[in-house]
């Protein structure tokens, strides 16, 4: 932390995405949200109760604010590429929100604008950034336990019935858990197997005519380094694996396993059933049932993405939400982690140091635009029903 | 329970796996050892003592003897076929350890032996036999939950740093965690599926040059039905997934978490660097080190393979050692599992089913062929880089 003026950020999209990244923005003294532009009335107002601080309707009149240094995109999936090339036009940062976009010729746009315009371009929140998995990539980059050589990683969670837009139902605009989910999970894994990815064999389910897009998938992942990685995911609000982390939610926060069920009943109201996208939009920020977040209380532990465990040749690595558990030939020793002062730090690091050291970020858009690969790749390996070959660029973990 | 006189079995091979079957064979009335036969003196002299029974130092000798019923075939791997089909000759049923055979060719022999013979074959211990996994199947068979759609299955043990002969670290000759641990796994998910495996994409790892076979896997395995599984297994004594399992062992036995790393450190004691195929011999039935079963404690839960979740269109099941977890739409429940009051008691009840009351077993030798076959194809699947077709007959759980 140093004295210096805080990064001025313009939020575009005041929706759930925002929300979630809302108590980093309130929290962390290095950046300060400066404008924001959201479709809704109703998110602009509150915006400016918030935060006293100017609204647009269109993210072409936020991008041209000129307090503005970077932009924080959390639009819909399907306009990313369109903010974020709109965003170098004026000059500025982006921090757009995974997926990166929807076709790998997006990320090339998205890609080549902001070079061109010589301003940083950040990929994220993602699990990837999270401190478990940092510290577990420290860990084997140390060499102790040699080379990586396979990697398990699950997460059952409720996904798919928590609130949503009609889009979010439709894989073609970007719904489902492939375009959401396993951009965390293969981001995740990707870090930690340290080496580019070659090729993919993936099966996805569907199984509830209700909600009729990919509720869970289950691949195997190659890398160069000769690592291989099994990922599962189920999104079906059944089986919770966050007992197997202590049961720790992703967000980091403390869950009572009596609370099952709970995502599936509240869609069974009958109000919910009638009208979820715009119960969805009245809970959300601005809305009349939006909640502002708690701050102040304890965060428990770091945010993550579900169980996961790293072979390597002499060892094998688990990160945790509140350790990364190391099992040696000898011995397993548990490394603590510092609990997170604010939540998702890890994204404003990577800004911060981007923006303001001209350092070149982890999850930059070739890093993103590599993981967008591979779920492509998983949905036409499940299609194509074989091992479909991707050519995502060397990533070296910096 | 019946009054009727115990069936008759003959043992073939007084080595670990009959070690892990003596407390069964010792409990169960239903049954009765009444020959053995071993290459090693010392332990058909333990036999003698322990039974006051006749000892043979071959096969043959053993199958000819007119008081045995059933031969428990417990002879290394490559031997199976063999001893098959030359207990079918003389007339006695067949109780085969798993893997059934190393072949094909060596199964169809073998089951065309026992039919030809009309004596019934069943393969096994193999823990698709354990009651969690019955009862599992009983709760999905129900139809309540509705199909099956997604098995996720892992074990993470120390298989490989178990006491081995030379020739359990040759893939060749049958060594490897494929041809041992994947018959477990492979069996308990296709009990689970309850329908024919049709396809299978694995990927095998071998780390430790000073075990120069597989020691890890991972791979998808597709059904008729239109289910999926992923199973990933590593013996590499690391991270040890009985944490998922309430730190009850694959025997049902209490596990203490500060034991880790114990099969390594065990073999590092310069003695077993130097013999570690005799020291295993003098820790077998017979040996010098044998230390007898300790009967009459308490069996603490069921035995088991792993953690394991089957994802059904509404809901999951969650077999444990002690219970079956069923997590549906609206609530989770737990089905509590008596405990066993006999370990392994599954095997006898098929075994005595089908010699005393004709029925066929579940684990006949159709069943536990189509097992070998998908192992097989998991190695050409491995070495081939692609999907490998499987061609098992329809198995219906009976």
């Amino acid at each position: 932390m140093t004295d210096r003026e805080p990064l001025h950020i313009g939020v575009a999209g005041l929706g759930r995405a925002f929300t979630l990244m809302l108590p980093t923005f309130l929290q962390d003294r290095r950046i300060r949200l400066v404008a924001a532009c959201d479709p809704r009335e109703a998110a602009r107002a509150q915006f400016v109760r918030d935060f006293a601080a100017p609204v647009y309707d269109s993210v072409e009149a936020l991008a041209a604010d000129p307090s503005v240094q970077a932009l924080y995109l959390a639009s819909p999936h399907q306009f990313h590429a369109e903010h974020t090339k709109l965003a170098a036009r004026h000059g500025k940062h982006v921090l757009v929100e995974k997926p990166m976009a929807l076709t790998l010729q997006e990320c090339d746009e998205m890609i080549e604008a902001c070079e061109q315009a010589e301003v940083s371009l950040i990929v994220g929140h993602c699990h990837s950034f999270d401190t478990p998995y940092l510290a577990a990539r420290r860990i084997i980059d140390s060499g102790e336990l040699g080379d990586v050589r396979m990697i398990q990683s699950m997460n059952y969670t409720d996904f798919l019935y928590r609130p949503r837009r009609p889009e979010e139902l439709r894989t073609e605009e970007g719904g489902g858990v492939v375009f959401s989910q396993a951009a965390h999970q293969v981001d995740v894994v990707r870090l930690l197997a340290g080496s580019r990815a070659v090729r993919v064999r993936a099966v996805l389910g569907q199984w509830d005519p209700a909600r009729p897009t990919e509720g869970a998938y289950t691949a195997l992942l190659w890398f160069e380094n000769g690592a291989c990685a099994a990922l599962t995911y189920s999104g079906y609000g059944h089986f919770d694996s966050d007992e197997w982390c202590g049961w720790i939610g992703e967000m980091g926060n403390a869950k009572n396993p009596a609370d099952y069920g709970q995502a599936r009943r509240r869609l069974r109201d009958p109000r919910w059933l009638a009208d979820e996208a715009r119960l969805k939009a009245e809970a959300t920020y601005g809305g009349p049932a939006y909640k502002p977040p708690m701050l102040g209380g304890p965060t428990p532990a770091h945010q993550h993405f579900g169980p996961l465990i790293v072979s390597c040749e002499r060892g094998d690595v688990r990160p945790q939400p509140d350790a990364v558990w190391v099992y040696g030939d000898n011995e397993r020793r548990q490394v603590p982690l510092a609990s997170p002062s604010v939540p998702r730090f890890e994204v404003i690091d990577e800004l911060v140091a981007a923006v303001e050291q001209g350092r070149t970020p982890l999850h930059d858009g070739h890093w993103a635009r590599a993981t967008l690969e591979i779920c492509l790749a998983m949905l036409q390996s499940a299609c194509e029903r074989r091992d479909v070959e991707v050519f995502g660029r060397e990533t070296t973990v910096r």
